[in-house]
């Protein structure tokens, strides 16, 4: 952007906009790994002011960049190459409403994921969108990437929740879409349109969601299997059995070998796998349900179940799944995170390619994920300069994952990190179409550009 | 449009396009009340066929109008004083995959949604929409409209189980939008943006849907409430409680009044309201929630409860309310469905208008709905010639329910019956956006032109 103009917008937006280098180093990463300076910093607190924001991006034409907590796993809350001005939302964090007779909550965009689930379950309501990140994750960024989460295989992604947003548009217009109600269909779903558009279409400044009555119980298991294969098997006859579980997690052999210490067991072989189960609902169906659970898992071929009847032992699975994330992060200096899709039955076919794939580019090849959505978290790690070799890998991934009838992205959407793929995945005319439609809200180009579209 | 092509249309698109006054008249109405001949109707087997069609449409400029089966209630299937060419996909009627696998079916258009919840069903399956027309309406125009039926209040909309879906654009491109796995998100929702577009932006000719385990058990019970309010009460209490019903619907007095005979108690007063429930899952489960609900349902005021611990019994309180709909259709010539949305606190205040509204128009006013949603029908009846005076009933509701917050229409959609309300719902920048996304897929406008947008 023309850095002339930056006296004259701090002018103009007063205390919260920022153009020293501190401020500007709090916005130059998310969880990508990607790194990019903005020109400056604003930190709003009300509409009114992003309108502000954006009236003056429409004149000069500088970009916008939107920004939640920057946990994002694709590089889209970051500048680019034009630099521009970065736009956190995290700081309009309330919540406007909790409406315990109508299920639905009013948010402000900054307000985080796990603020509003908690706020919910203190009266008995619910907000199901998981995304791991949720202490810190905010729900303006969730609705941007359209978030998911172990909880989704039950009760849906982040677009499910959404009835209706407020979003001021690139040239400074607030604009409502959808509806402060349970259901509507008047005119094109622009709220759903918003969501999952990562920040290239609008400033999102207030969200309305739908809340469901809480789960009474939660109650958790795992199960050990030999190969990945016999997990999914596992997986489809739960799935078949009647029972919806709430949580269908997988990891591979690669994890298991990484926390190897918390488990109770003995890794079997070369290609075991666990899954991690959930059931809620009553204390006496929740309690059935994962009954049934183990009981399947032991007919496909379970070789050990560990039962967590309690909430102390159900912390204890799920950090184990926690300590993962963590030590694949920790176990190399260059770490990329793939969140592919596959149909449930294919996952087999899927993680006995990682193997292969990592001595191919001489990488780690660490896969967990949602395998009753067929989503799985493929994180590829490698030693200091192996950031080019980390992106072969993944091209070759997601041709693995396409040829398998697959997607690139279940969650975290595309940025800038995997943008370069897209074109692997839609058609020309499919990517013309959302180009025609990103000129209809942004005709300029001032908002988040370069990111998503080719 | 100009009917000198229709001999060259006979010749290229073959024996499945017709012209002869006795074909048109088959898709001249729905069930909107609504009456416009297309110059031509045309029975494609294959997207192929459709692709054809829609390629001439481009040359030629003339009006093309998807149809499915025909059950609308806004007339967005029938011909505009332009005339034009009705394709009506009903007759690609295949189920082309049930995968138990994945739990995902893929279908043709024309597939009536009661034989995929019929085939779903018998796999242990379920495809939750269920619009009370689900014997005839067919998944095409289901998604078409983002269709919605009892059961959403615990499972979603229509949109909610489309993962992916195959239309043909209005130049006769065939294009691919959304996934074919359980999630994805890889640039904007192009699938969910045909969710609801009434037909306006392609011929949608495959859907891939999402299904999930199929409850074990359903249990049903009425209760009978001195008003509607306190009916609402009940309804409040109900979704705070931790279960989930899988219907909430509600009739007002008028609605009792036309069934009077098949009630098994006389009705108190001039305000009673009745609760139809349901609840699914488990038999256990279902039998403890359905007596969890009885008990609320007490607990909140009802004078009478009917339960209908089998199938049987189930089956006579859901005639009750198929009765009311029949009754209101037959009770008069002209007949309007309005089905409007407002938060589920502000159903009393909605209903309380009504007889008012009523005796101002002199016309009929009947209200049943989705009350767990907040989703109410409410049918406008008067005699010969009073269509214009049921039109501007239908506006002072509009007027209402906006003031209460709601929404026009929860599932009925725009069409041409309520579009030249639909600026009074939404703003002159959302129609903007939503005109210049219409001008993106259908840049000469002959994809279902009139429909919908002002
Ligand atoms: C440890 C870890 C675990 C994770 N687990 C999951 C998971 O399970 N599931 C999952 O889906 N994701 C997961 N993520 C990714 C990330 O947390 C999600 O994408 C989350 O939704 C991002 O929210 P944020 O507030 O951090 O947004 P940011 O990272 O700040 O931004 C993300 C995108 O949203 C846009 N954006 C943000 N706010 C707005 C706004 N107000 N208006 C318009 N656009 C906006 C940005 O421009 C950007 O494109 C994980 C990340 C980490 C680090
Ligand atoms: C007795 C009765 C009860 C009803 N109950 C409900 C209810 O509970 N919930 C509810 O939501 N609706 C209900 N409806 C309304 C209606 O059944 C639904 O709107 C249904 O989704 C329409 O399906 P259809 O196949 O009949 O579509 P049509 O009426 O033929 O068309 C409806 C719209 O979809 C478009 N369309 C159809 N097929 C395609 C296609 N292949 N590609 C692109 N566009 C297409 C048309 O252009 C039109 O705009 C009811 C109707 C009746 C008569």
């Amino acid at each position: 952007m023309d850095t002339a103009l930056l006296p004259h917008l701090t002018r103009e937006l007063g205390s919260r906009f920022f153009v020293a280098p501190e401020a500007l180093a709090t916005v130059a990463t998310d969880d990508s790994g990607l790194v990019a300076l903005p020109d400056a910093v604003f930190f709003p607190k009300t509409t009114r002011e992003i309108v502000k924001l954006l009236r003056l991006a429409d004149r000069y034409g500088f970009p916008v960049i939107p920004r939640g907590a920057g946990t994002g796993l694709s590089g889209g809350c970051l500048a680019t190459g034009d630099g521009g001005v970065v736009v956190v939302t995290s700081t309009m964090d309330r919540i406007l409403a909790l409406d315990t007779e109508n299920l639905i909550a009013v948010v402000e965009p900054g307000v985080v994921t796990k603020t509003l689930r908690d706020a919910a379950a203190s009266v008995g309501l619910f907000y199901p969108p998981d995304p791991a990140s949720l202490a810190t994750c905010t729900l303006g960024g969730n609705a941007a990437t359209n978030a998911g989460g172990p909880a989704c295989v039950k009760y849906g992604v982040t677009r499910d929740y959404v009835l209706g947003l407020v979003a001021v548009l690139p040239d400074g217009d607030a604009v409502r879409a959808g509806v402060a109600t349970r259901k509507g269909v008047v005119g094109y779903d622009l709220a759903g349109l918003f969501v999952g558009s990562e920040g290239t279409l609008g400033v999102i400044t207030e969200l309305t969601v739908k809340l469901i009555p809480h789960p009474r119980e939660v109650r958790a298991t795992a199960a050990l299997f030999p190969d990945a294969r016999t997990a999914v098997t596992a997986v489809a006859a739960i799935m078949a059995s009647g029972v919806t579980p709430s949580a269908v997690e997988l990891m591979d052999r690669a994890c298991l070998g990484l926390v190897e210490e918390l488990l109770p067991f003995a890794l079997p072989g070369d290609e075991a796998a666990l899954l991690l189960l959930e059931a809620d609902g009553d204390p006496d169906t929740a309690a059935r349900d994962i009954g049934r659970i183990e009981a399947l898992c032991k007919d496909a071929g379970a070789l050990a179940l560990l039962p967590a009847p309690d909430a102390a032992r159900r912390e204890a699975l799920w950090d184990i799944r926690r300590q993962t994330s963590t030590r694949i992060h920790e176990s190399a200096p260059v770490y990329l995170s793939e969140d592919v899709v596959v149909p449930i039955a294919r996952i087999p076919d899927l993680i006995s390619e990682l193997p292969g794939l990592g001595r191919r580019f001489g990488l780690g090849v660490f896969a967990f994920g949602h395998a009753g959505d067929g989503n799985i978290h493929v994180n590829i790690t490698g030693g200091e300069g192996s950031r080019d070799r980390c992106a072969s890998l993944a091209r070759a991934l997601i041709e693995i994952v396409l040829a398998l009838g697959g997607t690139m992205s279940g969650e975290h959407g595309i940025g800038l990190a995997k943008k370069p793929f897209v074109a692997m995945e839609l058609s020309p005319r499919s990517i013309a179409l959302q180009q025609g439609i990103k000129a209809v809200f942004d005709p300029k180009g001032v908002m988040n550009p370069g990111k998503v579209l080719p």
